[in-house]
């Protein structure tokens, strides 16, 4: 896409050569929904050069936003064509309900910009974004940070440092946004993991939702036991409830719309507890899980990410190759 | 108890009156087990101005406690008959299934003294020492501190600070037993929870042994996953899978001597996840699970311990009051 700069200057008017705004000049991001995940997005970006604004639908989030010297308006078709008028990346960074109101906007105001997301879940954004035709220009994206906090107010430039960012390379997808989108991760601080949407969806069900789940369950578990127990309650409670702090809205955004695996690992957890409990009810033995689930947490502590050097966006099968790579364990840490 | 000591002086032998030693006086502690509680024990009590030793089964152990200075024998007799020769307050800091053997021992060596114990369960050893006929000078604790390490390298004399310490209040609890164990553990710098130790057991089941069971099933679905899901992985996995890393037989330990409270936690645990399972299929929904979850975490986070003030040990009523101060979030920070 070029973008054609029509420039006045006093009663001379000239029409300026179009500039194809690379990805190594650092084009502007403009971000949708600047809550915990977007809004430190916005930071990041900016602390580490990009230019770049924001919108909220929220005036209290957006106004807050303001008054912490950020760009961040209201007005959703101004945010938007001012993404056309410039080339920008445009980040999706509100839940899954709200996705697709996004994607209208987009479809009419910036149908031509480069389109990456931080929603949880894959493949139900690629759906949506196909149903927009948005399909040719858009890679997913995951950055897998987080904490139990919500809105501008937990925002942080650095929540995405050393984190690891998931970067779709389905098929169909192409090597100039993905490298667009693959650079600002980079850029954030992160390291990318490639990875098709299907499977980003089942290993987050794994290690994102699960755990919600179960955090929800033992909250509640500890709570049915009163003042008393909760008075007791010390590391491994504290630990294995934090994600049930946050915000239940947004506890449901980020798994329901994951439900076809969230259902599996469900099931297959249901399976593995439910024979501990006939194992401890049986024979007063816990050995199997207990052996089992110290093995996987020291698989956990022990992986380690090695990085990708040999290929890179645009090559011979670099979307099949990198997402081989990325299925045991590899990231990229540059892309030169 | 009256110690009668006997000094011997050149050639003139002396028999000096007999000295109640009492706990305002700090007594020593003698620790059996000089693992990360029992060992931290020891390092926390001498920090507080406590006399001490210890005893260790394991060479390695009391070795590397020598090697920084502590006094931690392998000759569990050679230890308790200290103990009984200095009215000593012995500390049981082993898993359970070793508590058998200390208590055969402390029957043998040291049946006077007072005697508790930070076992992670209560009611199995009280039934124990019931059993060893030392009733009378026991009391059971449990301090609500740990990590996943264990062993002499990871004890820390800060470990107790400001953590809560359960003392046990069952019905024939006498005062100066129980007056000095709550001093020790105030001297850690714990608070005190009085609790009877069905209840106890009863609570930790939901707070500390459940947690234990669901980070196990976690690690394990995470692993499930391959390198791509353990890669993916954030925080709320780490979190929930921490104490994942606790040594296998150690888990066993302290979750299968609690074996009927866990059933009955784990049994409506699978089924508040069963429902949750059923919701998410039928409707696409987590809403129930969620808010009950959040409300319960909100609990956690929101609750307040009081002080205990109005009750000290030996009053009248005092388990009574004690006990039902505990149930309501009631604990002490002091004695006087």
């Amino acid at each position: 896409m070029a973008a054609t700069v029509v420039c006045s200057s006093g009663n001379v008017e000239v029409v300026c050569q179009s500039v194809r705004v690379t990805s190594a000049m650092k084009a502007p991001v403009c971000v949708l929904g600047t809550g915990l995940i977007g809004g430190s997005l916005l930071r990041a970006a900016l602390a580490a050069g990009y230019d770049g604004w924001g919108y909220n639908r929220s005036a209290a989030g957006a106004q807050a936003a303001r008054a912490d010297g950020f760009d961040v308006t209201e007005d959703l078709p101004a945010a938007l064509r001012r993404a056309a008028g410039t080339d920008a990346l445009i980040v999706v960074g509100v839940p899954m309900p709200a996705v697709d109101h996004m994607l209208s906007a987009i479809a009419s105001y910036a149908p031509e910009c480069v389109l990456t997301d931080v929603v949880s879940v894959k493949a139900p954004v690629a759906a949506a974004v196909r149903d927009h035709g948005l399909a040719d220009r858009y890679v997913g994206g995951h950055p897998m940070a987080g904490t139990s906090e919500s809105g501008w107010a937990a925002t942080d430039p650095e929540l995405f440092r050393d984190a690891v960012w998931a970067v779709g390379v389905d098929e169909g997808t192409r090597a100039e946004p993905w490298t667009r989108v693959a650079r600002l991760a980079l850029d954030c601080g992160s390291v990318v993991v490639p990875v098709v949407a299907a499977e980003h969806d089942r290993a987050v069900a794994r290690i994102s939702h699960l755990p919600h789940v179960l955090a929800e369950a033992l909250a509640l578990a500890g709570a049915t036991g009163g003042d008393l127990a909760l008075g007791l309650a010390a590391g491994s409670f504290r630990d294995g409830t934090r994600v049930a702090g946050t915000a239940p809205d947004l506890v449901r955004a980020i798994c329901e719309p994951n439900s076809a695996a969230l259902l599996e690992v469900l099931d297959e957890t249901l399976t593995v507890l439910g024979a501990a409990r006939d194992s401890l009810r049986a024979e007063t033995s816990l050995a199997d899980l207990v052996e089992a689930g110290h093995d996987a947490r020291r698989r956990y502590e022990s992986a380690r990410r090695w990085e990708i050097t040999d290929t890179l966006p645009g090559d011979q099968d670099w979307l099949e190759r990198l997402r081989a790579a990325g299925q045991r364990g590899g990231v990229l840490t540059r892309l030169s």
